[in-house]
């Protein structure tokens, strides 16, 4: 965690960035550290990795290999991570190793099990959804009476882009998603009757954070569909949506960009829906609508330069291109308000993100 | 040469572009183009290379090296070049190799030597300085009544930046520069009294072509200092410079970015500096001031995608970050409408163009 209260040089050009995780955010922070003159480093077990292909180095190797993470944070000059699975145990090979982690160790472990997560947020006085958690048979019953019905049966781990998830009608629904999760330690959760679900990205250095207008996001399947900014809320929803992502930042003593999800019920009363220690696919837009991207915003925390405006100069609408529709990049960049980013992937299988498009208006706020 | 009269598919995302040189426009074309879904091969002999480290791959050899430059060519699915001094032979041995090249060899001719390029532009009946070659002893007496006093006496290639440079204002100064070129083909060129410099970046693709904003350049020491959009021109000189850049770029069948520099007299009258058929320095205020880059402009005129478009949203001052310069990095990082780009580089000798930033401001025009 950096101390606040100490006053660190900044980062200088030409040090090299370490980055945990292999996937499409860290490619596009790669690109954004790349250009303010750094070098990066990506570390993944995985065979193909849309940030090493853009980064000067890539080790290819597991995050429970700790040698291979020790040599790692050895060769670069501060880590951070792009995903939020990445086990704790490979953020304490990394400290232990002398390395500077930025987010650090607790924003990853309260942001990977839905549990802590929820209990975390609970802690900080911070509303959610009802939960409650199903390790046995005997939890399920009284998981029903807590969450109320309908509600979604949530794998505590690893879930992302709606896996790992069951709705729940009745008790028979919840019996069989259940015994389908073959013992993996659940979460259930009671279903808000939300209007509408917004983003706030939030950037924190040991000196200052600045928030990012929120976004107005849809899903489908679980998936982030479109991202909308200005998000069609008062400016009370606003401002109580970056008090609490401030809340959090704070208590966890945060550096880097931090997003959280809400569910915006239609009285106004927010319910925090997830957080993610991490750049955010609802903070693409930021690329074209600001002069800093929420990867830069991400870098200059992590090297501790001061960061820039968060002010956004347009509105405008991300899109993500899902599996098949990426074929249709050309589209989109017949089309010139639109800005194509693509990740560099095969279609390997369907649902995946290849990558995104953002369309910008003149601001109307 | 492209065929303009056939239509050929867009190169798909996930296709390589392969650049010839390694620096720092090399670097921001590898940029754009990853952001496209792109994968870039960076094709240069120096052993450091701002634009290899962010490329997927990097072949360090020899522009003469033809057995590597075919192998190269056969590796990538269209080839560029970041600069103009690479070898004909070397463009020669990329289409040998079934490659294609964009820009094609002819822009590449005309603009590595002084003299072509002078003669081509006055074959188009394009105004430049008044110039003449000297070859010998002899042709110095000549070429000092062909292009008056004071005037410059350039070697005919591998100048930039203002090196191999030498003001003449008497036949002395001449006979002592000619003596220090030891023999080196050169040529004469009459000072032209401008009021001041401008400079046009077109893109052409094989459907169309469109212009950025003409720029206002100050230079020092030979070195291009800052660049300003707008320019302080009548929209007639602005007009006249987009018509002739376009007449330069449509009898080159080119395709890719192109760079006109001109000098402005109090006239108004236009006289073209020199040809740069490349992306330009003075066009890197378009990262920030336009939807599309000059960058992203060249990537999708060689992939043949349709390019977007050239607006800009904003005004825009560029400066350089020359040697020592960049070492006060975090100045501008402080100004949150300032947006620093930096090449990667150690500053191994004065007058190395090490990055640049670029301050914005609401349009004013």
């Amino acid at each position: 965690m950096a101390d606040l209260n100490t006053e660190s040089a900044p980062l200088p050009p030409g040090s090299t960035i370490g980055i945990l995780g292999g996937g499409q955010l860290g490619r596009m922070l790669s690109q954004a550290a790349t250009r303010l003159g750094f070098k990066t480093h990506i570390y993944c077990p995985d065979e193909k990795s849309p940030a090493g292909e853009v980064a000067s180095k890539w080790t290819r190797a597991d995050y429970m290999d700790f040698e291979a993470v020790a040599k790692f944070t050895m060769a670069v000059d501060v880590v951070t991570y792009e995903w939020e699975n990445i086990p704790v145990e490979c953020a304490d090979a990394v400290t232990e190793a002398g390395g500077d982690l930025f987010p650090g160790r607790r924003a990853l472990e309260v942001a990977q099990d839905r549990l802590s997560e929820k209990r975390y947020l609970k802690s900080l006085a911070i509303d959610t959804a009802p939960f409650m958690p199903v390790a046995s048979d005997e939890a399920l019953g009284m998981a029903i009476n807590v969450a109320g019905l309908p509600a979604i049966l949530k794998t505590r781990r690893f879930g992302y882009d709606g896996k790992g998830q069951s709705v729940i009608h009745d008790e028979d629904d919840a019996s069989i998603a259940w015994e389908a999760m073959d013992g993996t330690p659940a979460i259930m959760e009671g279903f808000v009757p939300f209007e509408r679900e917004i983003s706030v990205i939030l950037a924190r250095s040991a000196y200052e954070t600045c928030l990012y207008d929120p976004a107005e996001n849809e899903h489908r399947d679980g998936v982030l569909r479109r991202s909308t900014v200005p998000a069609s809320i008062s400016k009370s929803v606003c401002d109580e949506a970056g008090f609490i992502a401030c809340k959090i930042a704070e208590d966890l003593d945060y550096i880097g960009v931090l997003a959280v999800e809400f569910f915006v019920e239609n009285s106004g009363h927010l319910r925090v829906n997830e957080i993610a220690p991490r750049v955010h696919n609802s903070g693409h837009w930021t690329i074209e609508a600001c002069r800093m991207s929420q990867f830069e915003a991400h870098i200059r925390a992590i090297a501790g330069w001061p960061l820039g405006t968060t002010k956004r100069h347009s509105d405008a609408m991300m899109q993500n291109l899902i599996g098949e529709e990426a074929t249709h990049w050309l589209d989109h960049v017949k089309n010139s308000d639109a800005s194509l980013t693509l990740y560099g992937k095969k279609v390997k299988r369907e649902g995946r993100k290849m990558g995104h498009v953002t369309y910008l208006k003149p601001r109307s706020d």
